[in-house]
Order: structure tokens, then C-alpha cells, then sequence
């Protein structure tokens, strides 16, 4: 008999992370003290527009102050530094964040790095990668937060258990590794130099798909009962119409897979809640 | 018929980079820089002693200056604090290390993370730890530094190639993975929380061992012309006389394993190679 999959409500698990945010925002609204966080968005890329405006509403919406700067596709590297260095002195900022990509001609590294790391809210700074390979307390990436959550959401105890991380990005794969080995799980990443992946992918608990290539996980990739976890999201063509697609071939994993998130409402939503959690821990930390 | 495995001479290979050294040495010496090592050692530590003055007598061996400061056992954090702000300041100490383990009483990390970057030969503070995560330049632990080269000894080309690391302590097996990483290994860290771990080292083309557990690793955990580098060193009683061995059972490893570190003689002479290689390298970022 074919195994009942449980879709993970990623916009309901997000809502109760918003929830606990917002009973937080109450008890500084007490003390006087309104968060802000900074965004700065370099150029016109559509979907860094689409994003960034995604999350000045989600601000808003919750009573977080947000300023979003728009810099000119043709500025400096140290004309975004230099904006950067103002907003790590503006006490009424507490997290700062660069809508990644950037143009070309930008130095992304040394854009990110001049993010003092108590305002990083992305937790993209070498300070905040360094404490979280040592599990020690700092500002971690969001995206991977959130896919511990919607895990634990299904399997509260992941101790012991195999994950496999595809993908090897700054942004989600890494920090997703770190965070899985820190709750005690045995970790491999597999990525595009790997051989033979859906060897490995067969024998993991839990998978955590952030490759950017659409429906790359297939049936046959997957253990009965994993957990899957589909940080993807890709527009493609297909019976004519668009459509959102994430790294996993959702329809094939259904019955298989003990569990996993649908694209989109899956992990979309946690990057932006834990955002905003971050910029919460920001203003603790600065207080 | 049974494979004629590779005994790698960690010695040797320590010996070319030691030379390495001493080259960039008299470039230095002619523009009149003595490189400096300071090592702190905190309390009476017959192991730690030993290990301080194995790292003088190579400092001095090659001419490099090296300054060991005893400090009392009961010392405090801030102590030692005091003294490590002293040397980042002096212009005649280009690396500075702290013997570990510290007694009990004092913060390990906080006395870490008070060592300048810059001068921080053992690679152990956030700001490396998150430069090499990053694939950043920085200085990298050096141990895991000595163990790459000893497996390209071997293997030049390890891109694709299953690694597993054995242990995910801050000092060998995190950032071994790290690296293991950079070089597009597919890489599984396993650790005491992991299931069946034979199950995994037997798919390993690579298998570092770093868990501190006496012939951990048996026959049956290996696959036929795997490299095995082993990072282990412990003293046990055998036969009635005591002995040194690593994680790896060796003997039982002969004959399946393509090439094998033996202890003593493997790892050990990489990691102080490494240090005064990550002396020089201090230097130059000086300069």
C-alpha cells in the first residue's frame, strides 16, 4: 500500500514563528524600542525587487520599522560600503541586509563583511559563519533555520539520523550542513561533483534539496519514510503553461517520502519569518 | 591476491615542506625578518609540555624565534587575555598559540578569540574558522592542512571522490570536512551519534579518522583501495607493553587499503610543518 505523505505547511509554521515575533515587538513596544531593519538593494533586478518588497511588507505588516535603500545599478563597491557603514552607526537599525545578487562589478565579499555582524540579520558575515561552524551563539541563515523547523515540525528527536544536504551554497547548503551535524545528525553534502548522488540520497532520513536545478530529486533518489525538505524554486515551461517547480519532483516523492514540503508554502515562508526573528535577536543583543 | 598497500612517510613529505620553509626564510632573513612563534601554555601538562617544546626545538631548528610563556595554572581567563593582547601587539611575534587544553577554570573560547586573526597560527579563531567555511584566505587549522597533502601524495586529483571524516571536532574533523569540500569531495562527517558507521566508511574513497578512539577503525570498515590517513594517537597497553596506535586498525588495513598514514610517523610530523608554514604565511599578510 502507498504511504500517505504529510505536506508540510510551511505558512502555518512560519505564522507561529510571526507569532512569537510579534509577542516579543509587544514587550519592546513597552520599553519604547521599535526594531528597524535595512535593506539595500543595488540596481533592478525584478525578483530582488519582488523579494525586498516582500519583506518591507512583512515588516510593516508586524510593526517592524524597514528602510529600504535603492542604490544605482552603477555604483561602487564603496559606494554600498559606504552606505553600509551609516546604517551599522544608525541606532535606530538594528539589522542590515544586502539583497544578494549583486551587479558583477560589486565585491560581494567585501560588501557582506562590512555588515557589522551584530546587525547581519542574513548571517552571511565571515564572523556569523565562523560561530556557527563552532555552534557557538551569533546570527544564523535563515533559509537553513527555517528547513530545521519544518524537519523538526515531523521529527521532533533527529539525532542520529542520516541527512544528506544538496547543494553546497553560502547561503543554504553549508549552514544547513553545520546545523544538522550541531542537532547530531550524520551529515554528507552532496553537490555537482558528486557521483553518483541518488546512491547516497537512497540512504538518508532526512534530505534537504538546495541545488537550484528543477525536479533534480527523483523517485528513485528516495527512501521510504525520508523527510524531504525542497528549498528550490524554479519557473519552468511545461504543458505549455508556467509553472513553479522546486529541486524535487514533488508528484514522484508523494508516497514515498514520509514527508515534504510543497513549493511554493513550503520553506518560502520560514526565510522570511526567521528574518525577522533575526532582527528581533539583533535588538536583544544590542540591548 | 592480497594489495601491496602504500605506507605514506608522513615524515618525508613534512621534510619537503619544511624545506618550503626554510626557503622563504632566507628571502625574509635578507630583508632582515626573524619570523616569531609565541606559544602560551597555561598549567602543568606533561603532555602539553611535551608537545610546546617539540614546537620550540622545530621553531628553533630552522630559525624561526620562538618565545614560550609559562603561565601559572591558576591563572585567570583574563590572565591569559592580558598576555595574548600583549603579543598582538609586539612587532617581533608574527603567530601566536595557545597550548590546549586549558584548565578547567578558564574560557577556552573567549582566550581563542582574543588572538588577532592575523597572528592566529592554529587557524582556531571565528574569524578563520568562518574563512575557511568560505573557501576565504585566512589561516587554516593545521592539521587538516597536513592531512590533504598527505592523501594527494597519493591521489593529486581528488575532485569527486567519496571522503568520509571520522570525528567533528573544532581542530581536525570540522574543518577537514571543509576542506575536503573545497577539494569537490562528496563529504560525510561521522561521529559518536552515527549509526552503523562502517556502513558509510566502506563507500569512502577517503577515510580520515579523527574520533581519538584506539583501532576504531577495523577491516570491515573499508573499501577495497580506499586512502586511509589517521589522525589518532593514543597510548595502550598491548601484549603487556605499552604502545602507540591511532583510530585505524593498521594491521587489519594493510592489504585492502591503496595507501595508509601509520602512527607514529603519519599525521603527527604534518601538523608542525603546518605551524611554521602558517608562521610564514603570517609574515607575508604582514608585510
Amino acid at each position: 500500500m502507498k504511504r500517505s505523505s504529510i505536506i508540510i505547511d510551511g505558512r502555518k509554521i512560519a505564522a507561529n514563528i510571526i507569532a512569537e515575533v510579534e509577542r516579543d515587538l509587544t514587550d519592546l513596544k513597552k520599553k519604547n524600542i521599535i526594531p528597524g531593519l535595512a535593506v539595500i538593494i543595488v540596481g533592478t533586478n525584478p525578483a530582488s525587487q519582488i523579494y525586498v518588497n516582500r519583506k518591507r511588507e512583512m515588516a510593516a505588516k508586524i510593526g517592524i520599522n524597514s528602510f529600504v535603500f535603492a542604490i544605482d545599478e552603477n555604483a561602487s563597491t564603496n559606494d554600498v560600503i559606504e552606505k553600509i557603514r551609516q546604517l551599522n552607526k544608525d541606532h535606530n537599525v538594528h539589522g542590515v541586509l544586502v539583497q544578494l545578487p549583486l551587479p558583477d562589478h560589486v565585491d560581494t565579499k567585501a560588501v557582506i563583511n562590512a555588515i557589522d555582524p551584530k546587525k547581519d540579520v542574513d548571517g552571511f558575515t565571515i564572523e556569523n559563519t565562523g560561530k556557527l561552524t563552532l555552534n557557538q551563539d551569533g546570527l544564523a541563515p535563515c533559509t537553513p533555520q527555517g528547513c530545521l523547523d519544518l524537519i523538526k515540525s515531523v521529527t521532533p528527536n533527529i539525532r542520529g539520523l542520516n541527512a544528506v544536504v544538496i547543494g553546497r551554497s553560502n547561503i543554504v547548503g553549508r549552514p544547513m550542513a553545520s546545523i544538522l551535524m550541531h542537532e547530531d545528525c550524520t551529515v554528507t553534502v552532496v553537490h555537482s561533483k558528486t557521483q553518483n548522488p541518488e546512491k547516497i540520497t537512497r540512504e538518508a532520513d532526512i534530505i534537504v534539496a538546495a541545488a537550484g536545478v528543477p525536479k533534480l530529486v527523483k523517485k528513485d533518489w528516495l527512501k521510504d519514510g525520508c523527510i524531504v525538505i525542497d528549498v528550490g524554486i524554479s519557473r519552468i515551461k511545461e504543458h505549455g503553461k508556467e509553472i513553479l517547480v522546486g529541486d524535487v519532483d514533488f508528484e514522484a516523492a508523494l508516497g514515498i517520502a514520509k514527508a515534504i514540503t510543497p513549493v511554493p508554502g513550503g520553506v518560502g515562508p520560514m526565510t522570511i519569518s526567521y528574518l525577522l526573528k533575526n532582527t528581533l535577536k539583533a535588538v536583544y543583543h544590542s540591548l
